[in-house]
């Protein structure tokens, strides 16, 4: 693991994740720029000293040197958006599958260019757009992929959160600090964080993508670098169209992560916060709560999903899952064999590329007079 | 009551509204533009053959002949969009008070000129934007205008609708007929119909203006005339911005109208769906559920409920509502005495002019290239 | 109208109720056994001042003695229950129609014999529980008696209120004061007020008759003379069971009536506070959410219902229904006609006989050592 | 591990709770009473052969003669009810913490037994109550602990499942056929199952305990032959009484578990389905949504909880918690030091000997004649 030392949010929650199914075991790390820091997490972890390291560089190189059945194979990198793209690169170059946190680099340039290292790459790549592995979520896909709600038409998806309703970068709160730091989080803030959340879920779900948009981008808190809110009309390739919102001011919500997908014979409602049902709206006929762990559904689902019917999973089984799909796809390289479909559904580095498109035209369009700003890449 | 014959929707409810409180009677209609159609529906409401007449002119005219005891004194104009102007200019010009439905006219201008005529008459004038008839809605607004949420900085309001998804002007379905018909419903459709609820919603409540608008205007449903959906990005006078969402495509959502509101400090959320809950967020300390017909909801949610907590309201007693509040201005009025600011609380011409201008500047956005419109009355 | 003077509750819900389908004209009325307090109640209610009466057998004799074209036609009578009886045995006697507020009488005996009274007589007669009169009760209703659910198993019901949580009979609340008194409520309070509508929702919908039960009664506020609350287990005639809860001690809670039934293939949940709702659960599919007011509901719930989905419609609605379904069985008897079997479905003399049987039974468990009481009438 | 081999369910469900915050080791087991599924069970694993053991005896007999560091310290316990009581016994007597499934033992005789032998020995002693472990139960406890409600009055406990609808013991489900065999599930079937559950959930939030129950019991399924749904009226020590419903017959229910419970003052309700909101309800002002994660809740649920608000957490987390905690309080005791109240709150052996009670009584209860059945231990 490279990040995620003492005080880090998501680092905590990479753990737990890779922890859940038992496929994983954390043996090295270099989990702070502060190799002090990085030492001690790594002692807290209860991994072996010698394999604590103080930079991303002494990580990949030490574990390279060791025997190949005693080396790191996948990296997890979790640090600040700044440091993703040269860990992410040094990784894949030297033969680690890479999982990363979103979004995937600094700028589109560094996404593109980790694109094509990738690909020039042995390695497989995650990169951890928690939301798709939500069982329901992909419950979601199937049915717009089925072709039962018929064209899609509309696609809303809005991510309301309260928790920078105020000037939090300005006390102790390190979550703030670096999230509303250009230096860091790169040029756009609540877009960059939770807007390329909600951006992937709702081409991941309807399966179309986002060609033309219009944005509203405000930096609502006195102060703050960066944008804290936005709304964004959205075009799909296709005809559809959409509104995506993400805004950290909006007080008193959490995470609010909600999406809508209406074709011609039905819609969809998925949210967080419900995570476990899927609404399946109908033009005629009685709304459906479609439940994750129930016999009826789909394949998708079925696969992501470790207990019946009532027990609700949650944030970290939807994170699990990406890791564990990882996995399975690595082992079935191992064993030579072919993941099925459902394992190999997990977001890389093609969505991030997206991602990172999104993050450049959205925040153009936030400075567009003009109406329409193209969705390039 | 003028409109509102066999077959339409809206007349029944304008008297399901006006009958519940016992402060109305019906004795008079014109209730359709063919004459047969007003007499069987005159007769089927029980009324004097002599007052049902066979046209607004015949029934205006009618009623002022008729001692000032016995006549008329307020007229309900339920009729298509396109004939609203005339009958309530008439109304207005020999004395009686109107309630008329939304939109308020055809056109801005017949808007602008029925203010006149409204101002320059004694009556009262009641326009039935029925969703600020909720308790909670009236509390919605009396929380912001307490200034508890802090200063207003989001707001979102949707009003998705599916029954619009195909193309019923093509069978016999009545409402879809003149809803999309421009000769009827004018330049807008769903804009006209919904999108002037929602934007009277968002204004009502937060007190705010909105003076720029952009927005993503659609035609859906192939061979119809009128915009069956749109997006709109506000912004309001002071600096909040937010989104309106109105649309008739939502393939199985029924009036699934939804209103949110965040402030510094905090934030509110209604929906129809719930109608006698609303949600009140705030930065940290536990969401409250305010319920209608508790004891400690403020004055304007409790004058507008008729029954204790937990014994639900719905969307016919938010109608009459704006019946009752009509009816307690104007026995005020008959009385010499000040009606209660709860009582005088009914949208009337001010409203009406800023939908029709709502209505002329959202099309007008849609049409443009440029992002941002200015709200212009 | 028979009671319903000023102060009092459930006369303004009648008058709501009546008043909303433009059914019923008021005319007359004893408001009050204070003959000043009926009058001025009277006048408030714009009634001609000789129609307003001192007591009900004035009200009785007075109206007998008009022509026949301009006497009452029904009673609705909404006093206490040690007044039930008295009025409308006369009313019946005299050939007024009866609407009359539950539970039915002051005792079982009271019940039986006004039973003979309206079997005699060739009136029509109304019991008004309210709860029945909602259309998704109706919609669950006819769910059950289709058989899809497969032979019914389990119900339980529940109506948990928390407005007697404290000793409100002590201070100046008039609604507490005669519900806990024995000498106007009867041997019942908790159990006679609410648990009468909870055992009535109970074999309406799932069209079985409770046979044995065992109650836990209580009286839980210190000083209160009735119960106050209770839970009762149930046994129905063919083998299901359930579980009955009714308590006015909960704090907190308003008039969270919910229902549950299941069959061997599917089970229903109806709650008051979500009341166009009913939710439909299935072995092996999907939950399906049926709404108020779409195609696709029964006849029952059409009949019952003033809008399309989503203008949610509430507990004066439901009051209406009953209103509304008299009226229109005794237009029908005017017409010499047959009524609909959707209108002729409104609470009368049968479930209120069966209501006064549960509260001798339920109180007569409380008191006993023995687990199953017999249910006798 | 003992128990848990392939095809069961529980097994899993403990290896991902012991897995989730890393802080276990899974290194030896006996999977199987079968030594090929056992082997089988082991290697898929991932543990050393010498440590995967064909029977519980040897596996504790083995590990006790591995050196103390190199040895299993904690024994998972996750076999059907009829081997819980040998192991556990063994385990405890050979120095190995014990953490076992519910409901503790075959017979309460069992239980009192274990409880002897676990306070002569040394060991901790876990009993995975999953649903105590949910943070915002947790919550709900300390709330009622703090008297902010008031004495408590009513408590109700519903658990309601449909999975035993039909018979399925008759086919391959190996979880309904040990569940409903008297021979491996004890004098209970549903009570037993989720009975006892629900029993200690309620004892738990309220901190009281049951004196006397009134149960109806019931087998509704044909063939079955043991009860599969049940009610239980309710007294406690000090005077609240209460309901408590377990059903495995209520089709189309997942495990909708639901707690209540009302004081003076206010009431609480926690629902499985809604696991991280626990709402709190108030006489005269707003229900309170109270979240998981938020900065405002108690140390216990804040210490139970490993995401921000708004990250569901669910039920594999619930369970985790049971296991962190316990490790948390062996580190404790390893470090000499005492573990905050927090880590220590988990369920034990006395709430085990008071489930066995449980069943025994209710059991009782059901065939007596009598209405009211002392709590005995």
């Amino acid at each position: 693991m490279i990040g995620g030392g003492q005080g880090a949010f998501i680092g905590a929650v990479h753990r737990h994740a890779a922890a859940l199914d038992g496929l994983y075991e954390l043996v090295a790390g270099a989990f702070s720029s502060n190799p002090e820091t990085s030492r001690a997490s790594g002692q807290l972890l209860g991994l072996a000293p010698e394999r604590v390291y103080g930079s991303f560089e002494e990580l990949i190189h030490g574990e390279k040197q060791r025997p190949e059945a005693e080396r790191v194979q996948v990296l997890s990198i979790v640090t600040p958006n700044h440091l993703h793209f040269a860990p992410a690169k040094l990784a894949l170059e030297n033969g680690f599958h890479v999982i990363l946190d979103k979004p995937m680099t600094f700028s589109l340039a560094e996404a593109k260019e980790l694109e094509q290292i990738a690909e020039a790459s042995n390695c497989r790549f995650c990169l951890t757009h928690t939301y798709t592995g939500y069982p329901m979520v992909k419950e979601a896909r199937q049915l717009v992929a089925s072709g039962e709600l018929g064209t899609i038409r509309k696609a809303y998806v809005e991510y309301p959160q309260g928790w920078l309703s105020t000037f939090e970068e300005g006390g102790s709160n390190k979550q703030a600090a670096w999230r509303t730091d250009p230096a860091r989080s790169g040029v756009a803030g609540a877009m960059g964080d939770i807007g390329t959340h909600a951006f992937n879920l709702l081409e991941y779900v309807t399966g179309l993508q986002v060609s033309q948009l219009c944005a509203d981008i405000n930096t609502v808190v006195p102060g703050r670098q960066l944008d804290d809110d936005g709304a964004v009309l959205l075009r799909f390739s296709g005809g559809a169209s959409g509104v995506l919102v993400a805004t950290q001011v909006a007080a008193g919500e959490e995470n609010n992560l909600r999406l809508r997908v209406y074709g011609e014979k039905g819609g969809l409602e998925w949210q967080q916060v419900d995570a476990n049902t899927l609404q399946v709206k109908w033009l005629d006929r009685p709304t459906e709560i479609r439940r994750a762990g129930t016999g009826y559904v789909g394949s998708y689902a079925r696969h992501n999903t470790r207990t019946p019917a009532g027990h609700p999973e949650g944030y970290l089984e939807a994170f699990a899952n990406l890791y564990r799909n990882f996995a399975l796809s690595l082992q079935a390289d191992l064993a030579g064999t072919a993941a099925p479909p459902e394992a190999l559904d997990y977001p890389s580095i093609a969505e991030g590329v997206r991602g990172m498109a999104f993050i450049k035209n959205v925040i153009a369009s936030g400075r567009s007079e003009q109406k329409w700003t193209e969705f390039t890449v």
